[in-house]
């Protein structure tokens, strides 16, 4: 599995990253889930302190705590900020984001004990706050680092805007911006998002990359003519399309299947014919080029 | 009433800025407003050229004549560049901008006259002119403020690239853009029209920071639910709202009754708590935050 | 006729440029057209590979080598990037962008074969290509740079971010972004596209600064009311309004008719006074300025 920087001063990932978005599931398909990635080469994974109810990291560190081998294997991203009405999050009483030293803080050391670790490599801001305070941030996101306890930072479903302003408030570089990016989903790709990260010298990370489940594997004719010549089903098509982005994306896959984890993982393989690349683009477009 | 720069070499002003759009009024009360927003604090009132079909600048003065000692105790702020038909401009057939060094020159000299002063502390651009030669304004700029006529500058309904393209041209730092924005009309905190002055360490203002008057003291059930919690009116939570903004937002109300700019005043005494604030914002859209 | 530079470190041009898209026609009357516009000090031909199915270049390039001292007393445009499928480019199966290193360096020096010339002034990137790798862009600039084969680079139809990405990983300045710009298209001057390049200093080329035609020299009942103030046309008067902006906008012209290159260089002649240009924009967007 290919590896590569998300900044020439950012961590090194695979190319496939592994969600674990649905894994609010049983700790024995959780560890399966683990094995079976980092057994392909996948040895990113992504987490949120909200996913699964804010029950998914402490599921993933119970296999980390029984297997201690592990967290060597792997780098660890997560995310704060996000906060909603929840029995686990008895304050809340209306969703809303908070990015407060304080909070940020809170919730980065809250995460590596619900993961059961002493570190994450990559800690993101969830979302665009409208009342992020970029002095603040900085000086959470400065301790944290000194402190060892999170490696690098970034941020999620920022606006180009969004991602300079905070930028200009830091001593070092944001690493990545984690957004919707998919085939069916590829704005980003034409509309600043992704060049201003280019622009950065800075990888994005794509959440949904098939398109919130629109690309399946068993699509029972196949979306994309080339999938034959490919031997590549569309999702792994898919997420070859999104891999010949001169922007090095990051694809995040978000499944609870071992069997998907792989085909996925395959898709690193493919290397699409520039001509390839278009056509798919005017299949899901209805048009081509201008 | 707090009071805070614009920019760290940008003038000092009220976080309540007193709009002097609505002035077309007689002496008298103009005079009792000016005494009423000093009294409680608000010692920054904002002009243009053309608010009262170019008269409103010359009723302000004539009580600055008439009291020579007030004009060490506030701060002025003027605009230019629009130009419209009008008995006071029968040069004008067709509503247009004029952003020529000659005119900026000329209206910043005129204002000086009408408002009965040697100096206004911020001249801004009323509005982006298509026109506008960046080296025409630097030079008038330039000049206003070698002879000591303007302290600083800055601009007004400017968009993000029309903002630092104006600044890419300029010696000295603009020191505000001010924009519409209110609870109602929030778009510029989350379009990047905000986030661009965060970069630049420049402090928004805010016309008709109350929706244009939507947002009024006697709405007979309160909008906003938390209203008796912070014994406060619509009105006055409508600009708490902004003022909570991390851009430092400065909004510029605009009313004719001295009470009014008494019950205004008061919202820099609130502090929204944090879910408040989402919440409100979740009032106004009717959704709540993605 | 006025001539100026599209930066100060790039080339120097008429301020009327002459398009060669539609100079699929016989090689007299192109030759013709050459001899018109440069007697009318129109010296800048803006080409593409593409243009007239690839072969417009190769038409061109015949009255060039009937003439060999004509080269010296003009500037050439012309642009790579796009690939349709074609007779003349039979590997091609479906209309894609090629920004490669290999694919640039091929079409330069293809171009340079078809116009019969040692250089190009100018190459521009024709359209903003989603798979551009600014890194191999770079490389092949430079490398045409070095060998003299290209004088000065550029791009066209590139939004402000992609123009800022591209320029990042460049060591010498883009020196145009050719937009469709006209004053019924008068989006980009608004939107932040113009700005950007005011901001590089950088000057914009204009296609279809006509409106496509839709503003011809014959309206019956002229749509400007000014146009016997001026004497002018409404194509003239349109690319008079072009010329007015503080950007230098230089209009390509597009058409196979003598006169009407004539009739276009005259335009350069007419300024236009500032409320007849707010008045003309008044007239094509039905509404006048906020």
């Amino acid at each position: 599995m290919e590896r590569k920087k998300l900044h020439k001063d950012g961590p090194e990932f695979s190319r496939i990253v592994v969600g674990a978005w649905r894994w609010n599931i049983d700790t024995e398909t959780v560890e399966k889930l683990i094995h079976t990635s980092l057994d392909a080469g996948m040895t990113t994974f992504d987490h949120a302190d909200i996913y699964g109810d804010h029950g998914n990291e402490e599921i993933f560190g119970r296999v980390l705590k029984n297997n201690p081998s592990l967290r060597q294997r792997m780098e660890l991203v997560t995310k704060c900020g996000i906060k909603f009405p929840s029995a686990h999050r008895p304050e809340s009483w209306v969703k809303h984001y908070n990015t407060s030293k304080a909070h940020i803080v809170w919730s980065a050391e809250n995460s590596l004990k619900m993961l059961g670790t002493d570190r994450v490599d990559l800690l993101l801001i969830h979302r665009p706050d409208p009342l992020l305070n970029p002095e603040e941030v900085a000086e959470a996101f400065s301790q944290l680092r000194q402190n060892g306890k999170v490696l690098h930072f970034g941020v999620s479903n920022f606006t180009p805007t969004q991602f300079e302003m905070l930028q200009s408030y830091l001593p070092f570089p944001l690493v990545t911006n984690q957004l919707e990016i998919s085939i069916t989903h590829h704005a980003p790709l034409f509309d600043g998002n992704v060049d201003v990260l280019m622009k950065h010298r800075v990888a994005p990370m794509a959440w949904s990359p098939l398109g919130g489940g629109k690309l399946v594997s068993e699509t029972p004719h196949g979306l994309f003519a080339k999938g034959p010549h490919y031997q590549a089903t569309d999702a792994q098509l898919s997420l070859a399309w999104l891999l010949r982005h001169p922007s090095s994306i990051f694809p995040v896959i978000g499944t609870t299947k071992p069997e998907r984890v792989i085909e996925s993982g395959k898709a690193v393989d493919i290397r699409l014919d520039l001509q390839d690349w278009f056509e798919m683009l005017k299949v899901v477009q209805g048009r081509e080029m201008p």
